[in-house]
């Protein structure tokens, strides 16, 4: 974030908003845990929506990118885990629309307002009698204090539900901002298995709360990694309902700054959470590339190292590798010169410019032995900077994915 | 390859071809093993070399760059594990001449036709006066029984060694081409820490001689990934010492493509035994992409499906995941509609064109219990082909990682 804005960060999540109701229920599409949940708001909201860049897309994101081209008003979001509804063709986009008319005879609402999202393994039909049923046995008990329950829905390997709700002072008045999010393994970059999904009471229209949204996801979910892979189902919404009662935020107003800090701050702590969950981690990795000729190359180069298996296992290991670092910048494609490079973790110095190594073992091993790692490399070739959030890489990861069939 | 070529497979390694000796020491770079090689040729040889395309590049492999340039002959290379000399500024380069220096010393040859090889740890010093004294120690001992004590010293964390001979006829001679390699974790795409040795008593020109390099090496090395990190040390390195008495192979002659095709057999062979022994590893997967719109889409579905984490992991685990080596070509950037795809294992076909899932889950699961996975996409797109290969993902490979200060 570049401005300062005052953020309370306060209980709920989706719901906090004004006019937001929530809930979650089982609808039999796993075995055991709540698979199912509905989003909605009590009025009409404007909509802005990314969505994955795969090109093999599951049925809820063909489903709602017409959506929302559709309509620019969104009521209601309907959301499965246990079946990602991928890779299904015309029987899968024949049930992902089935869920959005249900969901919306249920909620008695325009079918062009209701989105549908889905994750779980791929490849497999929806158990669809049993989502519709889920569907409209849960629409009559959406309440304000269903977040919670919609969090823990959608969720598939998480470990931990992911929300966050922040209120703040805008143009007089005071908006919240509502989320939850499903993360764990396959989260890359340009967004992989993970769906976000917020909720405001401001006032903002849908071309400028998409703009708003490109550009924090572009800061927060398209910089994190735990496998390197995309998935088929990535999605994150954004439902503007603007109950707060703001005159409509306009672009290059200090609203407009003000509103797209605070939503990069609920999409960073979400991305994070989600890194932190990344299948089978014990450590959260930041990677921070300073001193680039450009961005691009500070991202790249970040991403380089934070999708680098050699790194992240080192960092498991609790080992200083920086060679291993330095070669993942090396290959990430960016020009530099390595005899300006400098390495830090979590600021202790290892490695300074002309390979003047500086690591103390027995120093690092106390800094190696935190949850939260920082990796600082200084290119020295400029002024620009970039951060990415991934996972230390675990057995634990190996166990979960040679055994679940996502 | 294209052609029909006759190649017997002999024993022997890179002494195999006339005029060629070698030998490996314990000149204590590590604790215990073997760790410093020399292979020479009693005349001097023409000499192709492929090189890391890492930013990061080693002091041997500048020093080596340099060396190929200065002079067209090439009579000895020697080659030290358990330390990459990579990282270690000017001080690593005066250790990577030293090593150059004295080995033309000990062998009494010009100092232009030697060049040198390192492989191991990054960022750490060379123990210099070891290796000097080994150099000075092995270089009277080199002979023609030499090739499999050089082919253990280059080893790092490779479980086995990887040697390979053939013998063919070419323009009325019989030739012969020896081999060596070290592998193991770090492999992918351009080439990672692994490292080549090809010898041949063929005669050819340092020209022809890089040609066929870089198209062989394109078709074998740089097709094999283990964990997508490529490496500051890697080259492949061919010496040509004439000894067969053919007569030089010019491009365009059917002899030019004979030769390639069985220098391109000679690397894919090693390139499978070096992905094979990933770190880890427990199978080898090959993965083939066909009916591509060109080779370039063909190469890139496949290198993303051999990258593939959960790929890998899914292999591992003996799971017929369709979902993500769908999923992974759909990230791979490439055009090309999903609705057209089919997969198979083995030969047993899991998916057909329109989502047609025809995996037969008992079938499935005796093919995966092979050692050798043989995973095939037809794109339907086009009339092109790639070939990758890689390994699977394990908690061994975690484990050796996560303490292996490479």
């Amino acid at each position: 974030m570049n401005r300062d804005i005052q953020l309370d960060t306060i209980d709920g999540g989706i719901t906090a908003p004004a006019g937001f109701i929530a809930g979650g229920i089982h609808a039999k599409i796993r075995k055991k845990k709540p698979d199912l949940a509905i989003l909605a708001s009590t009025v009409p909201a404007s909509v802005a929506g990314v969505f994955t860049t795969n090109k093999a897309q599951a049925a809820p994101i063909l489903v709602s990118k017409i959506q929302v081209k559709r309509s620019p008003l969104c009521s209601a979001v309907v959301v499965n885990s246990g079946n990602a509804n991928a890779c299904t063709g015309e029987r899968g986009l024949n049930d992902a629309w089935a869920m959005v008319r249900t969901t919306a005879a249920a909620l008695n609402l325009p079918e062009e307002q209701v989105l549908v999202s889905s994750t779980g393994v791929i490849g497999q039909y929806l158990p669809i009698d049993n989502v519709l049923q889920g569907i409209t046995d849960l629409a009559p008990d959406l309440n304000v204090e269903g977040a919670h329950e919609a969090a823990l829905a959608i969720m598939t390997t998480d470990t931990y539900h992911k929300e966050l709700a922040v209120r703040f002072p805008l143009g007089g008045v005071t908006v919240t901002i509502g989320s939850m999010a499903k993360g764990s393994g396959m989260i890359a970059p340009n967004m992989a298995t993970m769906l976000g999904f917020v909720t405001t009471d401001a006032a903002i229209s849908n071309d400028v709360l998409q703009k708003m949204l490109v550009s924090a996801n572009g800061k927060s979910f398209n910089r994190i990694s735990v496998d390197g892979d995309t998935s088929t189902n990535d999605m994150v919404l954004v439902m503007a309902n603007g109950l707060a009662g703001n005159a409509p935020i306009v672009e290059g107003s200090p609203e407009y700054d003000q509103f797209t800090d605070a939503l990069e701050y609920v999409l960073i702590t979400l991305a994070k959470m989600i890194a932190r969950d990344g299948e089978g981690a014990t450590k959260l990795i930041e990677v921070v590339v300073t001193g680039a000729a450009s961005e691009a190359d500070a991202t790249a180069a970040a991403r380089s190292v934070a999708n680098s298996n050699l790194v992240k296992t080192a960092v498991h290991g609790e080992d200083a590798n920086w060679g291993r670092i330095i070669t993942a910048v090396g290959y990430s494609g960016i020009d530099f010169d390595p005899d300006l490079v400098s390495i830090s973790l979590n600021e202790l110095p290892v490695l300074l410019p002309n390979y003047e190594i500086v690591l103390d073992e027995e120093k690092a091993k106390v800094v190696l032995a935190n949850e939260n790692i920082v990796i600082t490399i200084d290119l020295n070739q400029g002024e620009h900077r970039a951060n990415f959030w991934t996972c230390d890489l675990t057995k634990e990861y190996v166990h979960i994915n040679a055994s679940y069939r996502s």
